[in-house]
């Protein structure tokens, strides 16, 4: 018996396929003139349902984890497909409700619910997928030197949240709300798709992202500590808003990055947070110093590292 | 605490949704000229995984299963992608395993992989999908009546294969091989989209799926009992082989509807064992007596009615 790390495994399918498109936010395949995008993200209920949330939010937060992956390679989302885990004793009130959501979230970002399944399992399952078109795809590998990075919203709460209800104290409604009821980009990412280089949701926590970003494009990324913009109920509540805002997860904004000249043709708020340079690895200035910027993605803490706000 | 059946549940889910296209063997969606097919189904290895089979062979049903499903539509299969559920301690051996059979799935039907993702889980889940293209679909709603019924191959051996195994007998190894193995029938499905009126492929059993065109299509379905395509070593094995034939699901054959100035132009073997005509109901002509058919889906089997060959 081997324990291997979920990248691990993934990495290990990927060894063994000969014609694939992973490892992206959603794979991609010609279709007629168009890339056709698919993207597939499995909630376990047991483990990435913390108790804060209704049945419908998981439901709805399943559209969006989907659609998010969608909007962060530029493309307009279609479709919502699924398949459900469902213990014997698992009651009716719970199943409507995820239903609910599920309905909430497709009409929220125009998907047409094409596929849905059911299958007796030990827990409950909610594995969705999402499809859509897109004409000129936003590629994590595609960032260039001289781009601006730059990032959607504000970050966070989804981890603060998740910190607050595991040491079991109360969870201001402020901070509850995007834990809750996460938004997905989908507007965001098809503007971005004519303007941007690259761009990736964030749903391991803004530090992971911009390592990948910046392995798969074979650039330096250097962020500034002043610039990352946390969330103000956040700011007041955490020790280090900085380490929170850049490992918070399930925070569905997209970090892009994009040519300076093509700024003024974007029409939505957003941040920039640094820039692309040539080289490798992510830096982070704070102060006058420069630092190496670990990656503080949600699996590395489950450790406990960072329960202490 | 209220139990429901899989049927049920997705019924609910239906009620619930204001834009799907759920109902079919595959949902569908405009896309630029064509249709999109998207469908996702579901393995539960404790339940539907019999320890006769290998990883491998787990993971190319998978595959076959979603394929088969495409095919069903008359569409011409694109793509697959899959979520896993693994628990902590499973072996890297079943995991590879898996994933040279997805790989070999993938291979066969001439399909890209295009996500993939992995969750921590209280077993393993391996939850698959499939994406095509089509032009004129062969949906279950649409047979007419005239159209003469038919099926691709031969039944009753995945059936024969998990009740000898549920009784701890050995299975002969032409029963064994279409239950560890099963093929999918796409290239017929995109045959048939030129020429049948429906089609539906056997997951549940064949008198499950003639009674789904029936009641979806609204119309009488009249087979005879002596054309149905028993394979000749169930024959040999069971006491009623045509129950088991009718019951017999994971059979991946089409079942398909057509009319008669169209046979010609299929190229693929085939066995008409009925026709279609007004009214309701499918009926079993068994000598010259005529009775209407129940339904014996492996859903109606657990109950361990017919574990008695």
């Amino acid at each position: 018996m081997t324990k291997m790390r979920e990248s691990e495994i993934i990495r290990m399918f990927i060894e063994e396929f000969d014609n694939h498109a992973l490892g992206d936010d959603a794979g991609f395949v010609r279709f007629n003139d168009s890339w056709l995008l698919v993207t597939s993200d499995m909630l376990v209920w047991r483990t990435d349902v913390p108790d804060f949330m209704t049945p419908e939010e998981a439901g709805k937060k399943v559209v969006t984890m989907n659609v998010s992956d969608i909007a962060a390679m530029g493309g307009l989302p279609l479709a919502f497909f699924f398949s459900l885990g469902v213990p014997e004793n698992t009651d009716e009130k719970t199943l409507r409700g995820i239903a609910k959501g599920i309905n909430k979230g497709a009409k929220e970002y125009g998907v047409k619910i094409v596929s849905g399944d059911t299958n007796e399992a030990r827990e409950i399952i909610i594995d969705g997928g999402a499809i859509g078109r897109g004409s000129r795809l936003l590629l994590r590998s595609n960032a260039k030197p001289g781009d601006l990075v730059c990032v959607t919203g504000e970050l966070g709460r989804p981890l603060t949240a998740l910190l607050l209800w595991l040491k079991g104290e109360e969870i201001p409604p402020k901070i509850l709300e995007k834990a809750k009821n996460p938004k997905a980009r989908e507007r965001e990412g098809i503007e971005l798709s004519n303007y941007a280089n690259s761009a990736i949701d964030i749903s391991d926590g803004l530090s992971k992202e911009l390592w990948e970003i910046a392995r798969s494009s074979n650039v330096r990324i250097v962020i500034d500590e002043d610039k990352i913009p946390v969330n103000e109920e956040v700011r007041e509540i955490v020790k280090d808003p900085i380490k929170i805002a850049l490992a918070s997860g399930e925070e569905f904004e997209l970090v892009f990055t994009i040519p300076k000249e093509n700024l003024g043709n974007i029409s939505f708020d957003f941040t920039i947070i640094g820039r692309v340079e040539e080289g490798e690895g992510v830096y982070i200035k704070r102060e006058d110093k420069m630092e190496r910027l670990p990656i503080l993605g949600w699996e590395h803490l489950k450790g406990g590292d960072y329960v202490n706000l």
